[in-house]
């Protein structure tokens, strides 16, 4: 922690708040400028994190150092982790691509595309159970029965399943039927979910905020891993913007930066992201190229008739096909699917 | 609903869609120009509410003309709400304010600044008992045992009392101890909180997501109302955008975009939206002079020891200044505290 | 300056620095702590300018400590400045109106409102002569003809005279006619036009780029004082946000920001930041009730037949009526217009 | 363009409108639905350009429908076009790589430089001889000196080169040296500068503004054709958002919605969008599996002493390698460099 003095600060509070810190039993540095006197803080910080040094007299601003995100920061371990979900694996040797509908609406409607996914490639299909939507007069999901198909789709398939929860009672409900639960945007910083989903004991993905910052995306990570639950993939999928060409701005820079920063996997969702399905293929391509290690795609078999995204939605002929020319850029990047 | 066909549109797609339309028992009105072609659609739109019109052949675009929030707009109840909340009002007449610690500490922090600002005017006490932190690693709240001292305060001083809920058993709690029940920003979109909310029976205060729209927000309190429970208070508390001198831009353009909107009240915190202490007295006295209903404040006996959000705390003293000078603004707005 | 060292970084790189930070007549005092290493870089910084110490070998990142605007920076002025245009002062004990249309259309239309802007209170009659506009295709000004128009406007009326210049052409033509040149937002980092504008000899009014940061806007401010010439007004008119309810986003807490970063003097325009006539009375009286030093209005006498900006412009009568009811909030910030 | 009615707009209000727009020679179609009436209105817009429809009695909003840009837009020229630049040529069937410093320092880095990219197969050199800096005291570049190297670098290598101009004085002067004319981002609203190189008979590359939408860039592009210069290549190089951990966020959903609209090429920036060298290789790959017609990338020969933007250059080696694993994405793209 470094705190930086106002220019005309006297000696007298740059002493006191050296004293102040040393008599916690940490460090102080000071380093005494022209214009501005600055103090470096060295050693335990729990010590003094209920103290306000911001506001005490003569301080300009305190700038921290380390992270708050320990058990997800790469920092503390080096090697990029892989998650098991079912019998796959997500990790730096995969494609993992997930794939199905935004909302299930009917039995038909996900075997069909579960069935249609597995052909082209997919290791997991995804489909929402429960359903955030903006407005309360718009469908919310069909909840456990949707989780029964869900469960018979990945009997069929073999493909495993994942799913959005939005409260308590839907993780209590969701393990019981899926193999990875998925938090998403509105929920990044519901942090009684976080802890719940933490507690569940299944993988969890979790998306990205609307507009979190890396760094918050990655505390919230640590809200799960707290829980004793280091199965944690992230995924990206856009954040909003002034521009409105497209519902989000896809961040893919968020992949090499989060590379950087953390151990777990990175996921990629251009379907929420740019919410126009001919932007797909051509993101879903640029993801992989920039390092994720798999991509998230929705895909009905009727998008016309799509109770939830339909305009943003793949057929099933259109996701193959996208499969089909994924696999050139999947092992460029030295990945299988 | 309006449709916007592609310019190379055919007459046949356009004829499609038309009929398409009418079978459903709406009205489709299609305007021939040099270069597009618009259709109107004119009816009951729940009946197409499930088709997405966005992707059928020849379509450009689809706009939307009517908001999808009802029992909180402002065309459908034209007359300001005033709502109840203990023994005081929020509304038209009046400038409510709501002032105090961000996190409940002890019986004596919340005394004390409960004491002080009733004195200097303030309706409500705010305090949190549960605290949504960016860090699993930060304090997390006194949970029941704060909810107590709420209790208590409304006891001793006689003003009405509001706590913040992050989950359907804080919201439990809450309601045996609080007048008003307060949804953060994170959770703005927590539907399933927001319907718990709406289903408890106390007035709701919505703070305004970090990145949410206006219609976003209102939509949101539509979930609250859709339960039963039209007592809600909006809460502008700062946006997030690019600009980092502040810790959030505060929007007050959305106090008068909301009084034409909605007939809900509105409140202002510029304690959350500027994150700095020197900039709470300038941003409340633009709010009241911006048409806000009321004003959130937080108040610190002690802002150098505060577990949370010290630097933007007010002391005692301080907040009462500032009670004095918000006196004349409150007249030239014809409100009274 | 700072210097963050990477977690594992060798005792030779952080030597390696501070042996180049010395050499180079600068001190370094290096701080090491359980986890990370700092090195504070004292002396005369311009002596490292060209030097990226951000790829040192080691080095995590690099923190300022000191601002690179000076002219304009309150630490090294601490008195807020007074600028003079025509028999006006923009300062602390005045509240400067300065209000017209956006565009000048014809001699009738902007003798009209000056009149009109005059007789309520405005001290400054504004009009563009140089438009420019987002689309090649619209109207793009009179040019050197409206600026005739506006020296009639300051014959009769006695206002001064402020109108926006776009390039070094316009400036030559404009400093025969007026008593303030404008620097609009699109070319607030127009560092070549800045310059010129500097050495013009005029005040100069400069109004916030759309994205552009408070510390990058007093650099754009410090490009025309560094040609000598001091008199700079700054105005905030909206940045770009998601927010789409109104044109731009006002940033109000801009208002304090700069009260404590600057000496000069801030003007807000609430017309352009929203772009609804609505909403410019209730925000106008906010931004006075903020300690803003004036404001800009667009006025019109025919809104409905603007060639720019009608929607968010006000009547003449409008004008008045706001002009009235401004005074109050004018007097209780111990202003006098 | 579709006028909506409020929800209680009389039918006067609708009648004087649809009078209104049929004397202006338009057709206006009325659509009265139970909640709104809507009115298309069809012919030639110039007719009504000055009309400020937005605030006629009874008008809720009014929706455009057909972009302002024309001579940019797909619509009206279905191919997308091939610009030529020196011997080379910028669109679908090549991957134009553009390379250099940020700013020439002097003649031997330049030419290190170009001798450099120019064996790893770059077709363009870039050197910035006119740097628009934040700080009126960073180092602002050699001006002209700085163009004569580019000529003898071009020269030298038989590389185009490409400058950006910040003044119609530097357009001036840089057509006699250079090959392409580069519009910077601050800039992309400088509405006289683009006219300037629309008529200096050079291509010119439009860097996107930070905080520009599309549709604002292919305006901008607008204004550089309607002068009759065809050849405009476009350049996304990050926009402003919330996130810090990038200094832009690289918008490469821009690159299919660009393909969308306009025939013109699309480049992308990865070194000024991210800041961050470690992140330039990843981004530069996607960028080309997303559709992109060419690359800017910095490099440097030293860049730990780079006078601009070191910490984002890539040295001459490493963009060596670069171009080494960008080939097999150009296969996998049809293209060729």
């Amino acid at each position: 922690m470094i705190i930086i003095m106002k220019p005309g600060a006297s000696k007298d509070s740059v002493q006191y708040i050296a004293s102040y810190i040393q008599e916690k039993g940490l460090q102080a540095h000071v380093s005494t400028g022209s214009e501005v006197t600055i103090i470096g803080v060295v050693g335990d910080k729990t010590r003094i994190q209920g103290d306000n040094l911001e506001i005490f007299e003569g301080v300009e601003r305190v700038v921290a150092v380390t992270e708050s995100y320990k058990l997800s920061n790469r920092k503390f371990h080096p090697e990029p982790s892989t998650i098991r979900v079912g019998s796959y694996e997500i990790g730096p040797r995969t494609l993992t691509i997930m794939a199905g509908p935004c909302a299930i609406e009917s039995r038909d409607q996900l075997m069909q595309t579960a069935r249609g996914v597995r052909a082209a490639g997919a290791a997991l299909v995804r489909g929402g159970a429960y359903k955030p939507r903006t407005s309360p007069y718009s469908f919310q999901g069909l909840e456990e029965e949707g989780l029964q198909y869900m469960k018979e789709a990945r009997e069929e398939t073999g493909c495993a399943v994942i799913c959005e929860v939005t409260s308590a009672r839907a993780i209590e409900n969701a393990v019981k039927y899926v193999d990875m639960l998925q938090i998403g945007a509105r929920n990044m910083q519901n942090f009684e979910l976080l802890k719940e989903a933490g507690r569940a004991g299944l993988p969890v993905l979790l998306k990205r905020g609307l507009s979190a910052t890396i760094d918050e995306w990655l505390n919230a990570a640590e809200y799960i891993m707290a829980e004793g639950n280091e199965n944690v993939v992230l995924c990206e999928r856009g954040i909003r913007t002034f521009e409105t060409a497209t519902r989000n701005t896809l961040d893919l820079s968020a992949v090499p930066v989060l590379k950087e920063k953390t151990h777990l996997p990175v996921i990629v969702d251009p379907s929420h992201a740019t919410g126009v399905r001919a932007y797909v293929a051509p993101l879903a391509k640029a993801a992989v190229a920039a390092g994720a290690d798999g991509l998230m795609i929705e895909v009905h078999p009727n998008p016309e008739k799509a109770l939830s995204d339909g305009p943003q939605s793949l057929t099933i002929p259109q996701f193959q096909t996208l499969c089909q020319e994924l696999k050139p850029y999947a092992l460029l990047a030295g990945r299988q699917f």
